[in-house]
Order: C-alpha cells, then structure tokens, then sequence
C-alpha cells in the first residue's frame, strides 16, 4: 500500500527554513502568512504499515527533534 | 486558515534522498519498502488561500523540477 510520513520540527525546536520562508513572503508581495513550518515528507509503497512507525524511528525521522505522521493512502497517489 | 504544501520531485527527476531512503530500508530490517521519494512539506497559516499557488511557484517549490500540492486544513492541525 501507498503511504505519506509527514515530518515536522518539534514544536519549541529551531526550525529555520520556516522562519526563512516567512520573513521572505512579504518581500515576494504576499501578506497575511504565519506560523510557517518546513518539514520532510517522504512517501513509499510498503507491504506492512506496522513497518511504518519503526521506519520512522530508525530511518525516516529523528525523534529527537522531530514528530511524525503517518498516512495510509487508499489509491496510489 | 492553516494549510499545507507538499512538494515532490517532478516523476523522471533526480530523487537521491529517496535512492538512499530506499537502499538503507533493507539494511535496517525493513524488507518490501519500494517506490520511495522524499520530498518537503510546508505548512503555514494565510489570510488568503489564491495566495497558496502563487507562493509555491514563486518562493515554496522550484516549478521546473518539482510538483507541489495545496491542501486545506479545517482546523489548526
């Protein structure tokens, strides 16, 4: 099955690349943006989604200063 | 309203984070992983969502080697 791990910084953990995007918005014209947060988004077909969490606890994320989610797509999107 | 933007190498283009995602899978235990790709996610909060595509042409996503996908979200999450 298709499957979506979506990867955040924690919250309270530096995230620079959102604080980049954001303080660049209203340069490029675009006002009213917020609370911007850059993470990872990794998607794979898998045969067990129990593979999933471990994955992301080995491989995919750091746990340390990251949270995921994990999505179970139906489709092969 | 709070939105999220996923960004992934176009098909046919260059994915090495997904490449080594997918090769390290099995050293770590995890057999029948495939079709890997890692790409990046945005999440941010706008007063205007027509803003959201203009943003990723122009700041969030490189249009030349990367797709990207609008999601709203209904609430904060």
């Amino acid at each position: 099955m298709r499957a979506r791990v979506l990867i955040r910084p924690k919250a309270g953990i530096l995230d620079p690349q959102g604080v980049a995007v954001e303080r660049a918005l209203p340069a490029l014209g675009f006002a009213g943006a917020s609370n911007v947060h850059v993470g990872r988004l990794v998607e794979l077909d898998v045969d067990d989604a129990a593979q999933l969490r471990p994955m992301c606890e080995k491989l995919l994320a750091n746990p340390l200063v990251e949270d995921y989610e994990v999505q179970l797509l139906d489709d092969g999107g």
